[in-house]
């Protein structure tokens, strides 16, 4: 088998969960890990897998057939998407949703002058939940839409809690409403206000001396982050996090009620159970690193959303094979 | 806007459902029934809707962008499915799942001569499960798939019912077994006998003066049908037949458990609660004849399943409005 080379850009907790994905592909093989942090720092747990600066990527270009983009949302993608999609096929879980329009523009200019693919914002949210908000959507065009999130840990409202004054740790859990989803489930389509839908849970360590009940108040009160929602704030130790909180689960559902002619109601429900966000997010990323690898190949060159991919592209599967086993 | 002209071919349940489903779809018209009766026979719910008959196809090829075929896949779609794909671009729901590698050949190749699009087996199985079975197994290669179905009326199984001596109707529902999708949905990875996963429930209205104990005994030991399952037999009045059982609820549910590096494991679940199998059946049908009419302009000819077909291409909702809201 001729197998599909990736280098894994960044090696932070996606990078390290790519690297370890890579063992359950037997098509695909890492062959090298760029960052922008001193090589020598990064142990691979592939044993002999190069490490390099990301500043020498071009010298890659031709050993690597997809660049899997590790870096986060913030700051990394935004210069890395264009840069990465300038010398190699690419695949990221750029997340930022309101910014999604704007990276599309910049990475697709990139990849288009190089006649490089580039799968942009893959992973679970944005990527398989927009999968199926657009499937559910398509084939229920009466009805309407959910999204729900959790029970798992979001990273943005952690740090949100975490700059309180006197906050000296933080754990966000989003908790979807059992009830809520139980109502959408139903197919009576309820309106649902956002504090209908998620609890928001936070775990905090305080400072010494810090004031409990003004770190309390002032989490509940953050606009746009907390102010909408029911939030619980529970404060534990310094050990209690360590020991109970050091995981990332998460998950949600993507459900739609909705209408077809004669008044039958119809509910679509995808969900998902994650005990890892990274460990997840990087499985998705590895088949859409073959998709892009393929769509390359097939000419189809630019920036690529999970919109635009035919699913089986996405497995190691010859067409044939799925026809016959899996349809 | 530009109308998508479609053909209904055949008008059973499926066909009348396609014809209602239009009416949610601004972009899509229906232009004409084709049927194998006399036309007059055919009363169309839409005012002014031409009804022919099916040997007169041809007359309409250069007024129709997509024929939906909603015959059966017994003996009506290995017949009208290659026939209509050299005459028109097509979409159909044939789900003889054995059979479907020979029938997607004889259609490709029908369409292929042609000119012509034809999307083979769409629907929610053979169709949405068979792209998210496709789905979960890329994104979780290590792992272990299930497909459970219903509640919901399984025309195969009534029908075998019906065969068996003594018994003037049937109506047989198949109903997954709910502690196994627990146990599936705690990640367990569970082995599931066939009888683990389903019921086999069955209500039969007899003939006057039929041994009821003999016909409960030959459904109970019905090789293939029956014999795996637990069963339950109901014997019940014509009209209570009439009564409570003159609807076609189906669903289901594709779940796959897999783990990934260091032992994490995840669990995906889609699922379908339907009040009506033909109505739902025949709305994604029409988004993929959206699909198949945009196939078609872009040169991309011969047989597709729903794995070769990007999601985007169903959404009536042009790429950037995707992108920006749904992605």
């Amino acid at each position: 088998m001729e197998k599909i080379k990736i280098a894994i850009i960044g090696y932070g907790n996606i990078g390290k969960a790519v690297e370890l994905a890579t063992q359950q592909t037997p098509d695909i093989e890492p062959v090298v890990i760029l960052t922008r942090r001193s090589p020598d720092d990064i142990k691979p747990a592939t044993q002999g897998l190069k490490v390099d600066t990301l500043q020498e990527a071009e010298k890659y270009a031709e050993q690597v057939d997809v660049a899997v983009l590790c870096g986060g949302s913030a700051t990394d993608l935004p210069v890395q998407g264009p840069m990465m999609a300038a010398i190699f096929n690419t695949v990221d879980s750029y997340d930022t949703h309101a910014l999604i329009p704007k990276y599309y523009q910049a990475v697709d200019q990139a990849a288009r002058k190089a006649g490089n693919t580039a799968v942009i914002s893959t992973g679970w949210d944005p990527g398989l939940f927009s999968l199926m908000r657009v499937i559910e959507d398509s084939v229920l065009p009466v009805g309407t839409h959910y999204t729900f999130w959790g029970p798992g840990v979001s990273q943005g409202h952690s740090d949100a809690v975490r700059r309180v004054k006197g906050v000296r740790d933080a754990r966000q859990y989003t908790i979807p409403i059992e009830q809520a989803v139980e109502k959408v489930r139903s197919g009576s389509e309820p309106g649902l206000a956002t504090r209908d839908m998620h609890l928001r849970d936070c775990y905090v360590v305080a400072e010494e001396g810090a004031d409990k009940k003004q770190i309390e108040a002032e989490i509940k009160n953050m606009p746009y982050y907390f102010d909408a929602y029911d939030t619980r704030v529970t404060f534990i130790s310094k050990e209690e996090m360590e020991k109970n909180h050091s995981q990332m689960p998460h998950g949600g559902f993507v459900m739609r009620g909705g209408r077809t002619g004669e008044g039958y109601r119809h509910v679509i429900e995808f969900s998902l159970k994650l005990e890892s966000n990274p460990a997840f997010t990087a499985s998705v990323l590895l088949a859409y690193a073959r998709a892009a690898h393929r769509l390359n190949r097939d000419g189809q060159i630019g920036a690529k959303t999970v919109l635009d991919i035919a699913p089986g592209l996405l497995s190691p599967r010859p067409p044939e094979e799925l026809r016959r086993d899996m349809l």
